[in-house]
C-alpha cells in the first residue's frame, strides 16, 4: 500500500516518478485563466483564519457540505469559523473520489505543513493547528502566490472594467508575477438577461460610444478591447451553452438589438443571432490582437432558483448541461477561418461527451499561425478531477497532438488553489509515464521531457506569448 | 492468474478484500426497488426446474440467445427445458464481458452449489446437477429471499393495484421481510397510450373520484398515494424518455386532457404539458408524504413492432435512448424546490453519457432535509455491469458525495437476483480498496468500514426511514 | 520497464500472450471494409519512396502535421520527400497517445524493418533506410497485400462503377485476394447536395432507365445492386450525420424529387423524407441479395471551407458530430423489420457517446437468419485508438454478445495499414487475458480460443459468407 499522498502521490511508476520530480515539480506556474480579483492581490490583506480562507466563497465547499445534510447557516450562514471547518470536515470524510479530498491536503500540505487526514475526528486539532501555522506564517495573497511560483496570472474581467489594479500592480516591489487582465465580453452578448440596456449604456460611456445600434456597442467593445490589450490583455474569454451561429442580415439584428433594449422578451434564435453577429466581431479583432480566444461550452447555471434570489450567481447551483454543440460551433470558426480571421483558439466543454468533439473540431481548423493554433482546453469545473483530466488527455492524445497542449489552468477564486497545477502534473506524468512503461511509447528521456516540460509550462508561455 | 470466481472475485486489493469481507457481505439487503410479484411471494410455489426459474420470464437471457442466432423457439416458445438451457449455455460462453455471465455463474454457486463454468459443453451436466439441488433444497420465493437476508423490498406497483398480497404478506408467519408496495403511475401519465380513458376511468372508480377533468385524475392520485402510504409505500417511480417540463394554463391541460379521453392523437408537446402539470401535483404529495420519488430517465421501449405485437412488453427489445435531458430536469426539480415541495429524489439515467448531468444536478437541490437529498441511482439495467457500475460511483465520487449514496437495489423479475448485491458490494469494494491502497484516500478503517456499510446496507435504511 | 512496441506489444498478462501468438497472430485478414483502389491494386505500381507511400494521400497524417503548426506546404504542398517526412517526424513525437504514432512504428518494423523510433532526430536516418528497403523489396500492391495475409478486399464503390477492376482481378494470376466491390450510394441519396441531378442522370443511363420519378432512381439502383452482386459484392455502405426515418406520401416524395432535381434548395426535413423512402427499397434489396447493409453515423464532413475550396473532400478537415440518433435508427430499422426484410446490418458510430446507444440497439433486431445478425461495427476513423477500440469492445462485451463479434476492417486508402488488424488482435487478446486473469472468465483454453479467432477472422467469413 502506498503512502497517504505523500511526495509520490498519483506517480505510479519509475518513469512518472523521474518526469515529475527532475523535470516538472520545480517550474513555475503560468495561470492563464482564474477568477482571481486583481484587487485583492493588489491590497493583499492576510484572511483572519482557514475558515475565511477556505469556506468564505468556495462554492466547491458548500456543495459538498449541503450533500452531507449541512445546513445552510455552516455554509454562507453566520456560523463561527470553527463550527464551519467541523462541519467541512464531516463532508470531506464522505467526499472519497472527490478533487475537493486531494485539494483540501495538497493545499494542508504545501500551505500548513499538515499532514494528518481530515475528517470530522481531526477537524479541531487541524482547525487549530492551521490557524497556528497562518498566525506565525505569511498567508496574504501576493506571499502565497509567490511561495507558488506563479510568473503570470490572468484574471477574467468585464470590459467595462477601468483595470486599474492591474496597472497598480505593475508597480508593486518585489511581487515577481505578471497579473493580466482577460476580457470577458459575457454582459453584452447576455440581450435576453435582466440589466441588459443598462449594461450597454454603461458601456457606451465607458467607451465614449453613443450607443443607437448594435454597430456601436461592436464599436464600443473593440475600444476597449484596445484598452485591455494596452494593459496587457493576451486572452479573451466567453462562456455559452452552446457556441451560437445564426445568420441574420442587418436589418434583423436591429431590431433584436432595439426590442433587447427596451427590454423585451426575445426567442433564443434572435439571441443567438445578435450573439453570433457580435462574437464574429470579436473574434475578427481578437486575431488582429494577437489574442487567444477562450470558449467555456457547456455549463447550465443558477438552477436552483430559491437559492439564486437569496445568494446571486456562482455560489453552488450550477451544473453539467447537455446541448449539441458540433454543428453550430464547426460554423462559428469557420465563419472566421474563411475571412482568415479565425484567432489562436482554446474550447473548454464541461459535459465529458464533448470530448471528442472538441478533440477532433481542433484538427478542422489548425495552421500555421501557431503549434496546435486550436487547443483543446484542459478539464475544467466538474471535469476538473483526475479522470476529468485524464479522460481530456487521453481524448487529446487520441485524437490530436498531446505534445502541443497548453495545459493546466486554475479557473480558481482561491489563492491556496495552485496545488491544482501540482495535481495535474502528477496525473500527466502518470499519464505519460505509464504509456512510456508499457512500451507504448519511446523512452526517449530528451523528448519526453520536452512534452511534460512544454504541458506543464512551456507550451503556455510561448502560445500566449507571454 | 486468479482463480475463476472465486471468494475474492473482483477483489483486486487487501484493502477491498477486507473492506468486503469483514464489513459487507454478510450485511442484510435493502432491495429498496424491483419488479417481483408480490402475489408470486405470497403464494409461494417451487419452480419446477432451473429452466422455468432462469428462461422462464427473464429478457436479459433471451436478447443474449437472440443475439447468438438462436430461433424465438427457444427463448419464449415451446422447446423443453432441457432444449432452452442448452442454447441459454452455448449462448453464455461467447457473452464474454457481459454481467449475464457472472450473474449466472454467482447464482449457481450461491443457490446451487455449482462451481463449474457454464458453457455448451457443460450443459446437460449443469442442467442435471441444478435440478437435483432443486428437487433436494427449498427453492420457494419466500426461502430464497429469506436465505438471501433481505430485510425490505419494495416492488412495483400501479395506483389502482389493490396491493392486497403486501397486506397478506405482512401476516405471514416465519418471513422476516417487508415487502412494501412502490407507486407508479406511469399508466396515468401516459396520454398518449392506448387504453389511457380506460385506464383514467378506472383510476377513478378505484380511487372513488368521479373523472371529469385533469384535476380529478390528480384528486384520483392524491387518494391513491394516501391508501398506499397506509399500507407502508415510501417510494413512487416514474419512467420516462426525458423529464418532461411544458407550462400550459389549466385551460388547455383541460383541452388536452378532453383530447386524450376521447383517444385522439397528441403532440408531444401536448403530452409533455399534461405529464408535467400532474407530475407537479404527485412530487409535492410525495413531499408531503416523506416518500422519495425515483426517477428512470433514457428506455427506449418495443423497438421490434413485430415482436411486440407477438409477445407485448418488457420481453427483450428494449434500448437505450439518447435525449438531452439536463435542461427540462433543472425546470421540473426546480419548480417544486422553489415551493419548499421537492421531495427526496433518487434520479437514474440508462444512457452512461447523462452519468455527469444526473451526478451534477443534484448538488443543485442538496438541502438538509436529509443527507444527499437528491440521490444518483445505482446504475441501471443496461448499465448494471461492472464497467456501469463503476463509472457511475465514480462519477457520484468525481462529483458528488459518494459516502453518502444509498447504493444497489436488483431492479429485477427474478427471485435469484440477489446475487448482485453481493456484485456491486465486490465492486465497490475494490474501487475503494484501490483508492487507499495508491495512498489517494486516508487508510482509516473506522471512517471506510462506515463507508462501505452505509453504501451497503445502512444509507438506504436511513434514507427511506426502514 | 517493457521494451518498445515489442513482439508482445500490448499484452500485457501471459494470458494475452498466448492467445496472440498462439492463435490469432497468424490468421490471415478479412478486411471487409476499406478505401483501396482497386485500380492501383490492378496497376500494381510501385511507389517511389516512403513519402509518397505514407504522406501522399493519408489525411491522418496531415491533420498530425497541421496540429503542430506546420505549414501546408509539407502536406499537400510541393515540398521535397525528405522535407515531408522531416516535418511528418517532427510531428509524430508529439503524437504521444495517438494511433498514428503505433500504426507508424508497426509499419516500419512490419514492412520495413526498422526498429528505431521515429522523432525529428532520427528522420534523416529512417528516411534513408526506409528507401533503401524498399529499393531492395517488393512494395507495389499486390505484393503488400500478400505479404499482409489478406484474403478479401471489400473496396467502397459508387452504383455507376463499371467494377472494371474488380473484374480484372479475378483474373491476375498468383495474386490470392479477393477483391469485392461493397455497393455505396451517397451520391444518389444526397439530393442537397450540388450536383444530384447530374448524377441521378448519369445513373439512369449507367443503369438503363430513364429517370422521371424517384420511383426510377429506386429502380436503377437496384438494377445497380444486381449488377454488383454479379461481380461479387456482398455489403453495401451508407454514412449519415444521423439515420434518416421521415415519412411522407409518394406525391410528396416526388415533389422533393423535382424540386431537387432542379437543383432547389431543400429543407432537412424533405432531404430525409427523400432519404427515407430510398433507403427503405435499397434495405429490401439488401435483405433479398443477402448483404450486409453497413451504415456509418456521424462525421460531420468538410468543415473548413476555405481548404474544402482549395483541396476537396477527405483531405484531413473531418470531425466528430453529436446528432441525437437512437429514436430515428431504430424507427428506420423497425420499418424494415416489420416487413421481414431487415438485412444484417452493422452499426458504426464515429461518435462514443453512441457506444451504448448502438450496442444495445442490436438486441432489438437480432434473429436467427445469422449470429449476431446485426452487428455493432469496429471502432471507426477517430476512435480507431486504444481507447477507442477497447470501449467499443467493453461496450459489446457489456451489453451484447462480445464473442460473436465480426471484427476489424482497416477502413484505410493505404496498401501498409494492414497492421491495424495486428494492432486490434493484440487489444482484443489483452482485454480477454485481462478478463481470464482477473478470474472473470473462465481459463478454457478451447472456448478461448474460439472466440478470440473468432473476432479477428472467422466470424466475418462466415456472417459474410466469404
Amino acid at each position: 500500500m502506498n503512502s497517504f499522498m505523500d511526495k509520490d502521490f498519483l506517480l505510479d511508476t519509475p518513469t512518472a516518478k523521474k518526469l515529475f520530480h527532475e523535470y516538472c515539480e520545480n517550474l513555475p506556474i503560468c495561470d492563464y485563466h482564474c477568477h482571481l480579483s486583481p484587487k485583492e492581490i493588489y491590497e493583499n490583506e492576510a484572511p483572519a483564519d482557514i475558515s475565511q480562507l477556505w469556506l468564505s466563497g468556495d462554492h466547491y465547499k458548500w456543495r459538498a457540505m449541503r450533500s452531507c445534510g449541512v445546513s445552510e447557516d455552516y455554509c454562507t450562514g453566520n456560523r463561527t469559523g470553527r463550527e464551519k471547518f467541523q462541519k467541512f470536515a464531516y463532508a470531506l470524510q464522505y467526499a472519497i473520489g472527490n478533487p475537493l479530498y486531494h485539494w483540501a491536503h495538497i493545499e494542508l500540505q504545501k500551505y500548513f505543513g499538515i499532514d494528518t487526514p481530515l475528517s470530522a475526528k481531526t477537524a479541531d486539532e487541524i482547525y487549530d493547528r492551521a490557524n497556528e501555522a497562518m498566525a506565525k506564517g505569511d498567508f496574504r495573497p501576493q506571499s502565497l502566490i509567490t511561495r507558488s511560483n506563479v510568473k503570470v496570472i490572468c484574471t477574467t474581467d468585464d470590459p467595462i472594467d477601468d483595470l486599474k489594479y492591474h496597472k497598480l500592480l505593475k508597480e508593486v516591489d518585489g511581487f515577481d508575477c505578471q497579473v493580466l487582465p482577460s476580457y470577458r465580453p459575457d454582459k453584452a452578448l447576455n440581450a435576453n438577461l435582466d440589466g441588459f440596456a443598462e449594461y450597454i449604456n454603461k458601456l457606451g460611456e465607458i467607451a465614449g460610444v453613443e450607443i443607437k445600434s448594435y454597430k456601436d456597442v461592436i464599436a464600443a467593445l473593440l475600444k476597449r478591447a484596445d484598452y485591455f490589450n494596452e494593459v496587457g490583455c493576451r486572452i479573451s474569454d466567453q462562456s455559452f451553452d452552446y457556441v451560437p451561429f445564426t445568420i441574420a442580415d442587418d436589418d434583423e439584428i436591429e431590431a433584436i438589438f432595439t426590442r433587447a433594449m427596451k427590454g423585451e422578451a426575445l426567442t433564443q434564435a434572435e439571441v443567438d443571432a445578435y450573439r453570433t453577429k457580435i462574437m464574429l466581431a470579436l473574434g475578427e479583432k481578437y486575431h488582429e490582437l494577437g489574442w487567444a480566444m477562450e470558449i467555456h461550452i457547456g455549463a447550465m447555471r443558477n438552477n436552483n432558483t430559491a437559492m439564486f434570489k437569496k445568494l446571486g450567481a456562482d455560489v453552488g447551483f450550477d451544473s453539467i448541461g447537455d446541448h449539441n454543440i458540433a454543428h453550430t460551433l464547426s460554423r462559428f470558426l469557420d465563419a472566421l477561418n474563411v475571412k482568415g480571421k479565425l484567432p489562436k483558439t482554446i474550447l473548454f466543454n464541461l459535459n465529458n461527451k464533448d470530448n471528442v468533439v472538441l478533440a477532433t473540431m481542433l484538427g478542422n481548423f489548425q495552421s500555421d499561425e501557431a503549434e496546435s493554433k486550436i487547443q483543446f482546453g484542459p478539464a475544467w469545473w466538474f471535469l476538473d478531477t483526475m479522470d476529468g483530466m485524464t479522460d481530456q488527455m487521453k481524448a487529446l492524445g487520441n485524437l490530436g497532438i498531446l505534445g502541443k497542449f497548453v495545459g493546466m489552468e486554475t479557473d480558481s477564486r482561491s489563492f491556496t488553489s495552485y496545488g491544482r497545477h501540482d495535481y495535474f502534473r502528477r496525473i500527466l506524468c502518470a499519464l505519460i509515464g505509464r504509456w512510456v512503461e508499457d512500451g507504448w511509447y519511446a523512452n526517449d528521456e530528451e523528448i519526453l521531457a520536452e512534452i511534460v516540460q512544454g504541458i506543464s509550462y512551456n507550451n503556455a508561455m510561448k502560445y500566449f506569448n507571454f
